[in-house]
Protein backbone atom coordinates (compact mmCIF):
# COMPACT_ATOMS: atom_id res chain seq x y z
CA UNK A 1 0.00 0.00 0.00
CA UNK A 2 1.08 3.53 -0.67
CA UNK A 3 0.20 6.59 0.80
CA UNK A 4 0.71 10.10 -0.17
CA UNK A 5 -0.17 13.26 2.31
CA UNK A 6 -1.43 16.66 0.95
CA UNK A 7 -1.50 19.41 3.18
CA UNK A 8 -3.86 22.20 2.72
CA UNK A 9 -2.45 25.24 4.41
CA UNK A 10 -5.37 27.52 4.98
CA UNK A 11 -6.91 24.88 7.46
CA UNK A 12 -4.15 22.87 8.25
CA UNK A 13 -6.25 19.95 7.03
CA UNK A 14 -4.00 16.44 5.86
CA UNK A 15 -5.89 14.63 2.41
CA UNK A 16 -4.35 11.77 1.80
CA UNK A 17 -4.52 9.52 -1.38
CA UNK A 18 -4.14 5.54 -0.47
CA UNK A 19 -3.95 3.01 -3.45
CA UNK A 20 -2.72 -0.97 -3.92
CA UNK A 21 -0.10 -0.85 -6.36
CA UNK A 22 -0.87 -3.87 -7.97
CA UNK A 23 -4.06 -2.92 -9.18
CA UNK A 24 -4.12 0.90 -8.81
CA UNK A 25 -7.07 1.09 -6.63
CA UNK A 26 -7.28 4.09 -4.86
CA UNK A 27 -9.30 6.04 -1.59
CA UNK A 28 -8.97 9.80 -1.12
CA UNK A 29 -9.82 10.79 2.49
CA UNK A 30 -10.55 13.84 3.57
CA UNK A 31 -10.40 16.35 0.47
CA UNK A 32 -10.36 19.68 0.49
CA UNK A 33 -12.71 21.78 -1.71
CA UNK A 34 -10.41 24.05 -2.67
CA UNK A 35 -7.46 21.76 -3.40
CA UNK A 36 -9.81 19.36 -5.74
CA UNK A 37 -7.97 20.61 -8.98
CA UNK A 38 -4.48 20.30 -7.29
CA UNK A 39 -5.53 16.89 -6.17
CA UNK A 40 -7.26 15.62 -9.21
CA UNK A 41 -4.09 16.77 -11.14
CA UNK A 42 -1.47 14.45 -8.80
CA UNK A 43 -4.34 11.34 -8.93
CA UNK A 44 -3.94 11.72 -12.70
CA UNK A 45 -0.57 11.73 -12.86
CA UNK A 46 0.12 9.09 -10.31
CA UNK A 47 -2.30 7.23 -12.21
CA UNK A 48 -5.07 5.97 -9.07
CA UNK A 49 -8.23 4.70 -9.85
CA UNK A 50 -10.64 6.35 -7.40
CA UNK A 51 -12.75 3.94 -5.72
CA UNK A 52 -13.39 5.82 -2.05
CA UNK A 53 -14.12 9.08 -1.20
CA UNK A 54 -13.51 8.60 2.09
CA UNK A 55 -14.88 10.94 5.40
CA UNK A 56 -13.31 10.86 8.66
CA UNK A 57 -16.04 12.93 9.82
CA UNK A 58 -18.62 16.22 8.75
CA UNK A 59 -16.05 18.83 9.03
CA UNK A 60 -16.57 22.14 10.69
CA UNK A 61 -13.88 23.66 9.47
CA UNK A 62 -13.23 23.44 5.61
CA UNK A 63 -15.79 22.14 2.95
CA UNK A 64 -15.06 18.20 1.50
CA UNK A 65 -14.37 18.31 -2.17
CA UNK A 66 -15.74 15.03 -2.37
CA UNK A 67 -18.92 15.94 -4.43
CA UNK A 68 -16.99 17.65 -7.25
CA UNK A 69 -14.20 14.64 -6.78
CA UNK A 70 -17.26 11.87 -7.44
CA UNK A 71 -18.18 14.14 -11.15
CA UNK A 72 -14.55 13.51 -11.87
CA UNK A 73 -13.61 9.72 -11.27
CA UNK A 74 -15.55 6.96 -10.01
CA UNK A 75 -15.39 7.41 -6.19
CA UNK A 76 -18.42 6.15 -4.13
CA UNK A 77 -18.49 8.42 -0.92
CA UNK A 78 -18.22 6.88 2.31
CA UNK A 79 -19.27 8.71 5.68
CA UNK A 80 -20.63 7.09 8.99
CA UNK A 81 -24.82 6.60 8.95
CA UNK A 82 -25.01 8.67 12.26
CA UNK A 83 -23.60 11.75 9.71
CA UNK A 84 -27.30 11.64 8.14
CA UNK A 85 -25.38 12.58 5.03
CA UNK A 86 -28.20 12.41 2.23
CA UNK A 87 -25.55 12.34 -0.79
CA UNK A 88 -22.93 9.91 0.43
CA UNK A 89 -23.22 6.74 -1.49
CA UNK A 90 -22.26 4.98 1.78
CA UNK A 91 -23.31 5.04 5.25
CA UNK A 92 -20.66 3.19 7.02
CA UNK A 93 -21.16 1.61 10.19
CA UNK A 94 -18.42 -0.13 12.67
CA UNK A 95 -16.98 -3.09 11.11
CA UNK A 96 -17.17 -2.42 7.71
CA UNK A 97 -14.85 -3.61 5.06
CA UNK A 98 -14.42 -2.23 2.03
CA UNK A 99 -11.69 -3.61 -0.63
CA UNK A 100 -9.12 -1.62 -2.37
CA UNK A 101 -7.14 -3.89 -4.91
CA UNK A 102 -5.74 -6.52 -2.29
CA UNK A 103 -5.83 -4.04 0.53
CA UNK A 104 -8.77 -4.15 2.95
CA UNK A 105 -10.59 -0.98 4.20
CA UNK A 106 -11.75 -1.35 8.22
CA UNK A 107 -14.10 1.05 9.43
CA UNK A 108 -14.03 1.80 13.19
CA UNK A 109 -16.66 4.00 14.76
CA UNK A 110 -14.52 6.24 17.13
CA UNK A 111 -16.74 9.26 18.07
CA UNK A 112 -16.16 11.81 20.57
CA UNK A 113 -15.01 14.84 18.54
CA UNK A 114 -18.42 14.62 17.01
CA UNK A 115 -21.14 11.50 16.78
CA UNK A 116 -19.69 10.28 13.63
CA UNK A 117 -16.24 10.04 13.51
CA UNK A 118 -14.89 6.96 11.59
CA UNK A 119 -10.92 5.72 11.97
CA UNK A 120 -10.52 3.60 8.84
CA UNK A 121 -7.97 1.01 8.82
CA UNK A 122 -5.78 0.13 6.05
CA UNK A 123 -2.88 -2.49 6.06
CA UNK A 124 -1.43 -1.27 9.68
CA UNK A 125 -2.02 2.57 8.91
CA UNK A 126 -4.98 4.19 10.72
CA UNK A 127 -6.41 7.42 9.89
CA UNK A 128 -7.69 8.87 12.70
CA UNK A 129 -9.25 11.81 11.40
CA UNK A 130 -9.89 14.67 14.38
CA UNK A 131 -10.02 11.71 16.82
CA UNK A 132 -6.49 10.93 17.42
CA UNK A 133 -3.78 13.58 16.73
CA UNK A 134 0.06 13.54 17.06
CA UNK A 135 -0.08 14.27 20.91
CA UNK A 136 -3.25 15.91 20.65
CA UNK A 137 -7.00 14.75 19.75
CA UNK A 138 -10.34 16.72 18.72
CA UNK A 139 -12.28 19.26 20.71
CA UNK A 140 -15.58 17.73 22.18
CA UNK A 141 -17.48 20.74 22.36
CA UNK A 142 -19.95 20.93 19.31
CA UNK A 143 -21.52 18.79 16.71
CA UNK A 144 -22.87 16.15 19.33
CA UNK A 145 -19.13 15.30 21.12
CA UNK A 146 -18.80 14.01 24.23
CA UNK A 147 -15.52 13.51 26.23
CA UNK A 148 -16.71 10.47 27.63
CA UNK A 149 -16.96 8.63 23.80
CA UNK A 150 -13.68 10.65 23.07
CA UNK A 151 -12.37 9.09 25.78
CA UNK A 152 -13.39 5.85 25.20
CA UNK A 153 -12.44 5.99 21.09
CA UNK A 154 -9.00 6.64 22.32
CA UNK A 155 -7.87 4.37 25.08
CA UNK A 156 -10.63 1.33 24.80
CA UNK A 157 -10.50 1.94 20.86
CA UNK A 158 -7.94 3.31 19.39
CA UNK A 159 -5.13 2.07 21.92
CA UNK A 160 -5.89 -1.35 21.67
CA UNK A 161 -4.43 -1.00 18.17
CA UNK A 162 -0.74 -2.80 17.58
CA UNK A 163 1.70 0.00 18.80
CA UNK A 164 3.38 -0.14 15.67
CA UNK A 165 0.38 1.27 14.02
CA UNK A 166 1.25 4.26 11.60
CA UNK A 167 -1.28 7.03 13.01
CA UNK A 168 -1.96 9.82 10.18
CA UNK A 169 -4.39 12.72 11.84
CA UNK A 170 -6.60 14.97 9.90
CA UNK A 171 -5.30 18.23 11.41
CA UNK A 172 -2.02 19.36 13.24
CA UNK A 173 -1.06 22.87 13.71
CA UNK A 174 2.70 22.02 14.96
CA UNK A 175 4.28 20.37 11.86
CA UNK A 176 3.97 16.83 12.95
CA UNK A 177 3.07 14.67 9.73
CA UNK A 178 2.44 11.24 11.53
CA UNK A 179 2.71 9.12 14.70
CA UNK A 180 2.02 5.78 16.07
CA UNK A 181 -0.43 4.28 18.49
CA UNK A 182 2.56 3.05 20.72
CA UNK A 183 3.93 6.79 20.63
CA UNK A 184 0.41 8.15 21.96
CA UNK A 185 0.05 6.12 24.33
CA UNK A 186 3.12 7.03 26.15
CA UNK A 187 3.33 10.86 25.13
CA UNK A 188 -0.43 12.07 24.06
CA UNK A 189 -1.07 15.64 26.10
CA UNK A 190 -4.40 14.49 26.46
CA UNK A 191 -5.42 10.89 27.48
CA UNK A 192 -1.06 9.28 27.42
CA UNK A 193 0.47 7.82 30.23
CA UNK A 194 -2.93 6.53 31.67
CA UNK A 195 -4.30 9.89 32.14
CA UNK A 196 -7.28 9.50 34.13
CA UNK A 197 -10.91 9.93 32.32
CA UNK A 198 -11.32 13.39 34.99
CA UNK A 199 -8.25 14.91 34.10
CA UNK A 200 -8.80 14.64 30.68
CA UNK A 201 -12.47 15.93 30.57
CA UNK A 202 -11.30 18.95 33.51
CA UNK A 203 -8.78 19.89 30.46
CA UNK A 204 -11.09 19.16 27.58
CA UNK A 205 -14.04 21.76 29.23
CA UNK A 206 -11.30 24.08 29.51
CA UNK A 207 -10.05 24.64 26.17
CA UNK A 208 -11.88 28.03 25.76
CA UNK A 209 -11.39 27.76 21.53
CA UNK A 210 -13.25 29.85 19.86
CA UNK A 211 -15.45 28.11 17.10
CA UNK A 212 -14.29 27.18 13.80
CA UNK A 213 -14.56 30.63 11.42
CA UNK A 214 -16.51 29.08 8.55
CA UNK A 215 -18.31 26.14 10.96
CA UNK A 216 -21.73 27.80 10.12
CA UNK A 217 -21.17 26.83 6.28
CA UNK A 218 -18.60 24.06 6.48
CA UNK A 219 -20.80 21.83 8.15
CA UNK A 220 -24.35 22.45 5.86
CA UNK A 221 -21.59 22.49 3.08
CA UNK A 222 -20.03 18.73 4.10
CA UNK A 223 -23.77 17.38 4.60
CA UNK A 224 -24.38 18.47 0.71
CA UNK A 225 -20.22 17.05 0.17
CA UNK A 226 -18.98 20.04 -1.16
CA UNK A 227 -21.94 20.70 -4.14
CA UNK A 228 -22.59 24.01 -3.27
CA UNK A 229 -24.67 24.41 -6.64
CA UNK A 230 -26.61 22.04 -6.49
CA UNK B 1 14.85 2.95 7.97
CA UNK B 2 12.30 5.23 9.58
CA UNK B 3 11.60 8.60 8.46
CA UNK B 4 9.92 11.19 10.00
CA UNK B 5 8.78 14.57 8.39
CA UNK B 6 8.46 17.91 10.24
CA UNK B 7 7.45 21.28 9.26
CA UNK B 8 8.01 24.83 9.90
CA UNK B 9 5.17 26.55 9.06
CA UNK B 10 7.07 30.27 9.10
CA UNK B 11 9.74 29.19 6.21
CA UNK B 12 7.53 25.99 4.63
CA UNK B 13 11.01 24.08 5.70
CA UNK B 14 10.62 20.20 6.03
CA UNK B 15 12.82 18.70 8.86
CA UNK B 16 13.76 15.55 8.89
CA UNK B 17 14.51 12.35 11.30
CA UNK B 18 16.01 9.25 9.91
CA UNK B 19 16.84 6.61 11.95
CA UNK B 20 18.12 3.19 12.26
CA UNK B 21 15.34 1.32 13.77
CA UNK B 22 17.98 -1.77 14.55
CA UNK B 23 20.59 1.03 16.86
CA UNK B 24 18.23 3.94 16.76
CA UNK B 25 21.10 5.79 15.46
CA UNK B 26 19.38 9.04 13.52
CA UNK B 27 20.15 11.49 11.08
CA UNK B 28 18.47 15.16 11.59
CA UNK B 29 18.08 16.92 7.92
CA UNK B 30 17.27 20.67 7.95
CA UNK B 31 16.96 21.69 11.03
CA UNK B 32 14.86 25.24 11.94
CA UNK B 33 16.20 27.30 14.86
CA UNK B 34 12.66 28.01 15.70
CA UNK B 35 11.98 24.47 15.87
CA UNK B 36 14.60 23.04 17.72
CA UNK B 37 12.62 22.48 20.68
CA UNK B 38 10.27 20.70 19.07
CA UNK B 39 12.04 18.59 17.24
CA UNK B 40 14.84 17.69 20.72
CA UNK B 41 11.31 16.66 22.37
CA UNK B 42 10.42 14.88 19.50
CA UNK B 43 13.82 13.01 19.44
CA UNK B 44 13.84 11.91 23.00
CA UNK B 45 10.36 10.72 22.90
CA UNK B 46 11.39 8.12 20.11
CA UNK B 47 14.48 7.80 21.58
CA UNK B 48 16.97 8.74 19.16
CA UNK B 49 20.41 8.61 18.99
CA UNK B 50 21.44 11.74 16.86
CA UNK B 51 24.19 11.08 15.38
CA UNK B 52 24.44 13.61 12.28
CA UNK B 53 22.94 16.82 11.95
CA UNK B 54 23.02 17.30 7.96
CA UNK B 55 22.38 20.09 5.73
CA UNK B 56 21.66 20.23 2.20
CA UNK B 57 23.05 23.28 1.60
CA UNK B 58 23.53 27.00 3.22
CA UNK B 59 19.58 28.05 3.69
CA UNK B 60 18.83 31.99 2.58
CA UNK B 61 15.43 31.43 4.29
CA UNK B 62 16.01 30.05 7.53
CA UNK B 63 18.74 29.80 10.12
CA UNK B 64 19.63 26.17 10.79
CA UNK B 65 19.36 24.81 14.23
CA UNK B 66 22.44 22.49 14.28
CA UNK B 67 24.73 24.45 16.49
CA UNK B 68 21.97 24.06 19.62
CA UNK B 69 21.02 20.86 18.81
CA UNK B 70 24.96 19.60 18.67
CA UNK B 71 25.42 21.13 22.75
CA UNK B 72 22.28 19.06 23.16
CA UNK B 73 23.33 15.70 21.18
CA UNK B 74 26.09 13.72 19.98
CA UNK B 75 25.48 14.73 16.60
CA UNK B 76 28.38 16.05 13.93
CA UNK B 77 27.52 18.92 11.70
CA UNK B 78 27.75 17.76 8.26
CA UNK B 79 27.88 20.39 5.23
CA UNK B 80 29.55 20.28 1.88
CA UNK B 81 33.19 21.57 1.34
CA UNK B 82 31.99 24.55 -0.73
CA UNK B 83 29.78 26.22 1.95
CA UNK B 84 32.80 27.11 3.57
CA UNK B 85 31.53 26.49 6.77
CA UNK B 86 33.91 26.85 9.91
CA UNK B 87 31.38 25.17 12.56
CA UNK B 88 30.89 22.22 10.72
CA UNK B 89 32.31 19.04 11.88
CA UNK B 90 32.52 17.40 8.37
CA UNK B 91 32.92 19.24 5.19
CA UNK B 92 31.61 16.84 2.71
CA UNK B 93 32.11 15.76 -1.00
CA UNK B 94 30.51 14.00 -3.52
CA UNK B 95 31.10 10.52 -2.79
CA UNK B 96 31.26 10.56 0.84
CA UNK B 97 29.54 8.00 2.97
CA UNK B 98 28.08 7.61 6.49
CA UNK B 99 27.01 5.01 8.40
CA UNK B 100 23.84 5.28 10.44
CA UNK B 101 23.26 2.10 12.39
CA UNK B 102 23.12 -0.22 9.55
CA UNK B 103 21.97 1.76 6.86
CA UNK B 104 24.44 3.77 4.83
CA UNK B 105 24.25 7.96 3.99
CA UNK B 106 25.55 8.85 0.44
CA UNK B 107 26.39 11.78 -0.47
CA UNK B 108 25.69 13.01 -4.10
CA UNK B 109 27.00 16.95 -5.04
CA UNK B 110 23.88 18.26 -6.63
CA UNK B 111 24.71 22.23 -7.03
CA UNK B 112 22.60 24.48 -8.82
CA UNK B 113 20.42 26.24 -6.34
CA UNK B 114 23.93 27.19 -4.38
CA UNK B 115 27.17 26.02 -5.32
CA UNK B 116 27.08 23.62 -1.63
CA UNK B 117 23.69 21.28 -2.34
CA UNK B 118 24.20 18.00 -0.91
CA UNK B 119 21.23 15.40 -1.96
CA UNK B 120 21.33 12.82 0.94
CA UNK B 121 20.79 9.03 -0.40
CA UNK B 122 19.60 6.44 2.17
CA UNK B 123 18.36 3.45 1.48
CA UNK B 124 15.79 4.26 -1.11
CA UNK B 125 15.43 7.89 -0.05
CA UNK B 126 16.69 11.02 -1.60
CA UNK B 127 16.88 14.38 0.78
CA UNK B 128 17.21 17.04 -2.11
CA UNK B 129 17.40 19.99 -0.32
CA UNK B 130 16.47 22.86 -2.99
CA UNK B 131 17.68 21.32 -5.88
CA UNK B 132 14.70 18.89 -6.35
CA UNK B 133 11.16 20.00 -5.20
CA UNK B 134 8.12 18.39 -5.73
CA UNK B 135 7.13 18.92 -9.49
CA UNK B 136 9.37 22.21 -8.93
CA UNK B 137 13.49 23.14 -8.01
CA UNK B 138 15.24 25.66 -6.55
CA UNK B 139 15.82 29.02 -7.51
CA UNK B 140 19.21 29.97 -9.42
CA UNK B 141 19.45 34.21 -9.02
CA UNK B 142 21.87 33.64 -5.58
CA UNK B 143 24.47 32.16 -3.69
CA UNK B 144 26.49 31.43 -6.53
CA UNK B 145 23.11 29.72 -7.88
CA UNK B 146 23.66 28.27 -12.09
CA UNK B 147 21.02 27.28 -14.15
CA UNK B 148 23.83 24.90 -16.18
CA UNK B 149 24.65 23.09 -12.55
CA UNK B 150 21.09 22.90 -11.64
CA UNK B 151 19.91 21.18 -14.95
CA UNK B 152 22.97 18.83 -14.53
CA UNK B 153 22.05 17.78 -10.89
CA UNK B 154 18.84 17.17 -11.98
CA UNK B 155 18.65 15.61 -15.10
CA UNK B 156 22.17 14.26 -15.30
CA UNK B 157 22.76 13.22 -11.65
CA UNK B 158 19.13 12.79 -9.70
CA UNK B 159 17.04 11.65 -12.75
CA UNK B 160 19.77 8.83 -13.07
CA UNK B 161 18.62 7.62 -9.79
CA UNK B 162 16.24 4.47 -9.97
CA UNK B 163 12.71 5.80 -10.49
CA UNK B 164 11.12 4.21 -7.72
CA UNK B 165 13.66 6.47 -4.96
CA UNK B 166 11.28 8.35 -2.50
CA UNK B 167 11.97 11.91 -3.08
CA UNK B 168 12.26 14.48 -0.15
CA UNK B 169 12.32 17.85 -0.48
CA UNK B 170 13.33 21.18 1.66
CA UNK B 171 10.34 22.76 1.50
CA UNK B 172 7.42 22.56 -0.51
CA UNK B 173 4.77 25.82 -1.48
CA UNK B 174 1.37 23.69 -2.74
CA UNK B 175 1.20 21.22 0.00
CA UNK B 176 2.96 18.41 -1.38
CA UNK B 177 4.93 16.69 0.66
CA UNK B 178 6.97 13.69 -1.10
CA UNK B 179 7.55 12.75 -4.60
CA UNK B 180 9.38 9.83 -6.53
CA UNK B 181 12.28 10.23 -9.01
CA UNK B 182 9.96 8.56 -11.77
CA UNK B 183 7.02 10.96 -11.14
CA UNK B 184 9.43 13.92 -11.55
CA UNK B 185 11.01 12.91 -14.66
CA UNK B 186 7.60 12.98 -16.01
CA UNK B 187 6.17 15.77 -14.77
CA UNK B 188 8.48 18.54 -13.07
CA UNK B 189 7.18 21.54 -13.82
CA UNK B 190 10.87 22.93 -15.01
CA UNK B 191 13.01 19.56 -16.29
CA UNK B 192 10.21 16.97 -16.94
CA UNK B 193 9.02 15.51 -20.08
CA UNK B 194 12.85 16.30 -21.24
CA UNK B 195 12.63 19.59 -21.33
CA UNK B 196 15.50 21.40 -22.95
CA UNK B 197 18.19 22.71 -21.15
CA UNK B 198 17.15 26.23 -22.84
CA UNK B 199 13.88 26.24 -21.87
CA UNK B 200 15.05 25.11 -18.61
CA UNK B 201 16.95 28.37 -18.35
CA UNK B 202 14.60 30.75 -20.26
CA UNK B 203 12.15 30.21 -16.92
CA UNK B 204 14.53 30.09 -14.85
CA UNK B 205 15.90 33.75 -15.76
CA UNK B 206 12.01 35.06 -16.15
CA UNK B 207 10.90 33.74 -12.25
CA UNK B 208 11.17 37.60 -10.86
CA UNK B 209 11.07 36.16 -7.16
CA UNK B 210 11.97 38.83 -4.67
CA UNK B 211 14.40 37.99 -1.93
CA UNK B 212 14.03 36.09 0.91
CA UNK B 213 12.95 38.37 3.57
CA UNK B 214 15.58 37.15 5.74
CA UNK B 215 18.43 36.48 3.66
CA UNK B 216 20.92 38.84 5.02
CA UNK B 217 20.40 37.37 8.48
CA UNK B 218 19.99 33.44 7.19
CA UNK B 219 23.25 33.06 5.22
CA UNK B 220 25.92 34.18 7.94
CA UNK B 221 23.31 32.76 10.49
CA UNK B 222 23.98 29.26 8.97
CA UNK B 223 27.45 29.83 8.29
CA UNK B 224 28.00 29.39 12.33
CA UNK B 225 25.53 26.78 12.68
CA UNK B 226 22.71 28.79 14.25
CA UNK B 227 24.78 29.74 16.91
CA UNK B 228 23.94 33.21 17.26
CA UNK B 229 25.14 33.40 20.52
CA UNK B 230 29.23 32.51 19.97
Amino acid sequence: MKIRQLFDYDTWTYTYLVWDEATMEAAVIDSVLERVERDMQHIKELGLKVKYLLETHIHADHITGSGPMRKQTKGQIVVHKNSGSECADILAVEGDTFKLGHQEINVLHTPGHTNNDITYLIEGAAFTGDTLMVRDCGRTDFQLGSNENLFHSLTEKLFTLPEETMVFPAHDYKGFSQSTIGEEKQFNSRVGSGKSFQDFSTAMDNLNLPNPKRIDVAVPGNLQCGNLDD
